[in-house]
């Protein structure tokens, strides 16, 4: 008799009940983000593993440090297991359980920014998990870098296994998320739709979140990336299309503005048009902004928000456009989205969902299929059949 | 300018808030089942979505009609955007929000006793659900059924989409699991891994909860299932396992032990090996008993369970053995998981969580790979690479 895994639980079972449970103050703690844990492949048992034991502080607030530790700990831990499957030839599970790791990690960091070391190193982390699961994805990955202004770009290419040229679709981050979690979850529409995906960090972007600023000028970003992927030949570089959420969303639609003989359709998950009230947004969003543009205090952020991060000096889009918003979303307001609408001049359409806030994740389910399909008719591509 | 959706929820809210959230109530009623619900592939915006405005009852308990409306209804909705995806020819995405639907309806119904003709209804429609789905599944599968004693079994044979013949294992059902839902889910693992699969209700499961009475000696249904799978030339009869879930898990391992020729590989999950307890286990799992084994009462169910519900004089298992238990399991004791392995006469191994209870839920993700991996080395599969 062989006993294959004991439960990590056990060396710590003094301390804590003999079973395992969610305490109420981390639900009330942190259930605003169990959508989007969940979205990104983690189960409720993982969230229960990782926060057993939390204890809200007497002060009121969460301690990030705490809730990274926690998450770090639990991807380590997939990590391990990871390694151990791999050593046996499961690459099916090493797959799971490496991508469980970078959701973990990434989890961890995305909203910790009281150490920017720490955060980056997690981050890297993330970065170095997803790398070892490439070979046992579903979807033929390369890694490969895009050169801009003396950075490298990291970036991953995915593909249907089915012969190319393929309609591809860039997927741009916002904020917070990772190419390795969110992007590739997002990824996943597109390709089982028969379309391939280019997943890549702009400077102040994932893997750049607290080195490099991100750019006001982020369509110069896209354009290099563009012209990269014009030379490749599982790409066909007339039926490209872009796709962001949340920041990513202003981004992908500013970028799809100026490229419009590039880009031939536009996804906007819960973007925004300018940061005119950049001022009301919650402490820890405007935190993020600040983080990612490197910038030391509201005063200097709100005036860049104000005079460079809106689509008011844009011209106008002319691809399809396909707005999706939360009407409660209290980062970037509905009212924010509308503008979309009437600034587009092509094909435009709103998926509005009335009782949402930010990204409107309790309908990921219905909304991600959604674009999946809108994107695959804008670009003519043929959804995989077995 | 097209709007492609509308939250459903806009048309309640004058009676809920703003925005969508969980009830606290609703957390401490229902927190025990949130591992199985995102198991069977819903979302926490499903959960929030279907469990909104929960009120916990004066009396205390949970009200079970209550439950199985509100997941009827959200289920009742994914299969309505369906239909539409269907029209459209988006059949990726019909197969996402069927799969939903089904799962939403089975978990409606699988805990809801007190009316049978609504919860043999309910049970029904995901059976219908879930057949719309057959077209657009991952892996083909085909529907058919079983004679057996006067009654047609249905089942599913699903199967890697290379050429066969492929090792197949069947999958048994517990008390109130669905061979839709929770059986399609753990098949994933078999069929990722290069195994056909075989799912199917007998008398006592799935479709005949309620109508046909358990039988205990349920190694004869398997008997005929087994002679038909012989028949069936995409299997390789002599490369066949068997699965089972909670009290599926006995039900699997007392048939591998029945059949010691033709079942080759045994993987029991939280079953038990008698019923001893059974008037110690908590009410609702004994009213389960009562209404899958149609007994009157506690005295005849635990009469039944003394003489006939265990192992203590079937033939000693031959074949490998792989048990999976919480060592908190409150419902078949860890001391129970033990006496397979005293009693089997193969090899065997364990998986034990010293802080999980029944079914070890939240650790699906770290044993569902392995019993993959497992079962695939035992009956020499060969898992799908790209």
């Amino acid at each position: 008799m062989q006993t294959l895994a004991k439960d990590p639980g056990q060396s710590v079972s003094n301390e804590l009940p003999l079973t395992r449970s969610l305490p109420v103050e981390a639900f009330h703690a942190w259930e605003a983000f169990f959508t989007r844990l969940v979205f990104a492949g983690l189960d409720w048992g993982d969230i229960t593993i990782a926060l057993e034991g939390f204890q809200a502080r007497s002060t009121g607030g969460v301690d990030w440090r705490d809730w990274h530790d926690r998450w770090l700990k639990l991807g380590q831990d997939y990590e391990q297991s990871a390694e151990k499957a791999l050593a046996a030839g499961h690459h099916l599970t090493a797959r799971q359980w490496l991508l469980k790791a970078a959701a973990c990690g990434h989890f961890a960091e995305f909203m910790y920014f009281d150490n920017a070391p720490l955060k980056h190193e997690t981050r890297m982390w993330v970065t170095r998990v997803f790398h070892r699961a490439i070979p046992a994805l579903e979807y033929p990955t390369e890694r490969f870098t895009v050169a801009y202004k003396g950075l490298s770009l990291p970036a991953y290419f995915m593909r249907p296994a089915t012969p190319g040229p393929h309609p591809c679709v860039l997927l741009v981050n916002g904020l917070d998320s990772a190419k390795e979690v969110e992007l590739y979850v997002f990824a996943q529409s597109f390709l089982a739709r028969g379309m391939a995906v280019m997943l890549f960090d702009g400077p102040g972007q994932g893997e750049f979140i607290g080195v490099e600023p991100l750019r006001p000028d982020f369509e110069d970003v896209v354009g290099t990336v563009l012209q990269q992927l014009r030379g490749n030949s599982n790409v066909d570089p007339n039926r490209i299309g872009i796709f962001g959420v949340s920041y990513g969303g202003y981004l992908a639609t500013r970028a799809a503005a100026f490229h419009p003989r590039d880009i031939k359709a536009c996804v906007n998950l819960a973007g925004t048009f300018d940061l005119d009230n950049y001022l009301s947004i919650n402490p820890r969003v405007r935190t993020d902004f600040r983080f990612v543009f490197k910038k030391p205090n509201d005063e200097e952020m709100s005036r860049l928000a104000r005079e460079r991060l809106n689509l008011n000096d844009a011209p106008a889009l002319t691809a399809p456009l396909l707005c999706i918003h939360g009407e409660q979303d209290n980062v970037f307001p509905y009212a924010s989205c509308k503008r979309f609408m009437d600034w587009a001049r092509g094909e435009r359409e709103l998926i509005a969902y009335p009782r949402e806030r930010h990204v409107s994740t309790n309908y990921f389910a219905d909304f991600i299929p959604r674009f999946g399909d809108w994107m695959a008719v804008k670009l003519g591509a043929v959804p995989q059949r077995r």
